[in-house]
């Protein structure tokens, strides 16, 4: 029995291409004890799996060469030798870019399509909606009243920042990057103020005018420019939760910018760069809060959905292009 | 009754000079209730005052044109309307830069010279200790075996910050501008190494060296070029105490460096900005634990004193320019 795989194939010198997968077929080894053989369903694709691309140092391991892609899926049980796992089975898992998987038992978890769709599990329910959470609540700390920017609003994590933040009593302004993306989180989501940054050429000034009060959580999904213009309008004892640089993900040597330390010293900020695994004791707390958030609709949730296993690479490099709306995800 | 004043005279553009100070001789008032009248002893020249003459956002209020400058002074009370100070007392307090200055009871409180000589309630028991302490306690939050930098590590603030580290069990590295302070840096406050940057053609690799298992806490005096080499070899987790930004204080623009946030959030590092008047809290805690040090002799303290009250702009230049070793204080 075979399976079609996507291999990394090369690390890529700043924005990666379709150069750097490669496509396989590989022979399915026979089931052992305590695995499982699944059929993909969901594949999730993060602008953090670009960070993977690069051999340096970070807070996950580098993917590996002609070793297989991998990341968040939603698959269906088709034969198990566990226990713990019968034939029909929905889980999730941490899992190769493979049609069909094999795995341990202990790599997978059930989940429960009475809550929310299989995909949510992918993202509200998941490493977005905690990535949210808790950079926004645990980092950022936010109290009613106060103003929140959040830039990539209109990206997974974005734009579940932005509602958490409302939900909290907050005044929210969004940041992204088309005139369709800013009347989507103003009428949609319920974001207070959103900012094309394509189209408006002082971003300082227009970060200014949409808030009077100035910005006490900056919550940071791309970094560079857009995020200079914002810390220039950062208030005292603001918190800066660094999510994401997507903005520099492709660049192959440091980007040069403004030294903004002065600023976070004289005004006593706080700036803190996470990766949601560290805070694994507050996920309980964070699903408990999200999942009542979903069933309540205060916590909308939006999917860019692509059909076909073989556009994974397709649909990680358009990430990098804003072609997503929310979560990317890819249907086998 | 006439008495000297040094006032701010105009906001300078890049470094300050004489031409930002005048000297004035004034008539003092009458005494009024609850108030006294005091003879300065020791007056504190700090690198925060640089800050305070430009007309920015910050932390404090700028210094007021044509008003005195200000800071920390410790004087003998020579003539008291207070019910609370009798003549004789020393006192501290945020006071004007004059040569006899008449102030309210609240300004003031008593220092205990049998504790510690009256000018280290200017330092090492005053805001320089606090800083230290507050900076590397409670947002630095060391554990015995990491490994600590300090840049401005010859500074008041500096060497106190590398003391309390080596008590509390770290590896201290410390960066300063002479071979001079250097040697003073590892023989008399016991830093494992100290690097001049001066005569260090590549910081990055010198601390690399120095660090072999990178930077857990980087005590930010300095910012700017220094930094940098330092963030480049930080570790998963690490805090950035932003204390002082001494290199980029006397820039007319906004300085341009390596984006460093990709580091920031990659590796999960803290950095915060602070003062320390905003951790009152921690006073209490604070200059208990440093008085035991001080007492015990694991915390040695150093001061450059220079006479005369004309001095004190000269010293505040100077401070600049790096001619302090430990805490820079002018005796009337």
């Amino acid at each position: 029995m075979t399976t079609k795989q996507i291999v990394f194939a090369a690390r890529p010198k700043g924005t990666p291409t379709m150069e750097n997968f490669r496509f396989e077929n590989i022979e399915l080894p026979e089931l052992q004890e305590c695995e499982v053989l699944l059929q993909g369903l969901y594949y999730s694709v993060d602008p953090y799996m670009r960070s993977k691309m690069n051999d340096a140092k970070s807070y996950t391991p580098p993917f590996r060469l002609n070793q297989p892609m991998e990341g968040g899926v939603v698959a269906t049980v088709i034969e198990s030798r566990s226990a713990k796992f019968k034939t029909g089975d929905l889980v999730l898992g941490r899992l190769p870019w493979r049609e069909q998987i094999i795995t341990s038992e202990k790599n997978i978890q059930k989940i429960d399509t009475v809550i929310a769709p299989a995909s949510y599990y992918l993202g509200i329910l998941g490493m977005t909606g905690l990535t949210a959470y808790v950079g926004l609540v645990h980092i950022g700390k936010p109290k009613a009243g106060e103003t929140v920017v959040v830039s990539g609003a209109a990206g997974a994590v974005g734009v579940a920042v932005g509602q958490i933040a409302k939900i909290l009593g907050c005044r929210v302004i969004g940041i992204a990057g088309s005139d369709e993306k800013i009347k989507l989180l103003k009428e949609k989501f319920g974001f207070d103020e959103a900012i094309n940054y394509k189209t408006t050429p002082d971003m300082k000034s227009a970060i200014a005018a949409a808030c009077p009060n100035d910005v006490d959580i900056y919550f940071d999904n791309v970094g560079g420019e857009i995020s200079d213009a914002v810390i220039y309008n950062i208030n005292f004892h603001a918190r800066i939760p660094l999510c994401g640089q997507i903005a520099l993900y492709n660049s192959t040597e440091v980007p040069m910018g403004p030294r903004l330390q002065t600023i976070l010293l004289t005004r006593s900020v706080l700036m803190q760069g996470f990766i949601v695994s560290d805070y694994q004791s507050i996920f309980p707390e964070g699903i408990q809060h999200l999942a009542q958030w979903v069933k309540e609709g205060k916590l909308k949730f939006m999917e860019t959905i692509i059909k076909g296993f073989d556009q994974l690479p397709n649909a990680l490099l358009g990430l990098f292009k804003g072609e997503n709306t929310g979560k990317m995800i890819v249907e086998a």
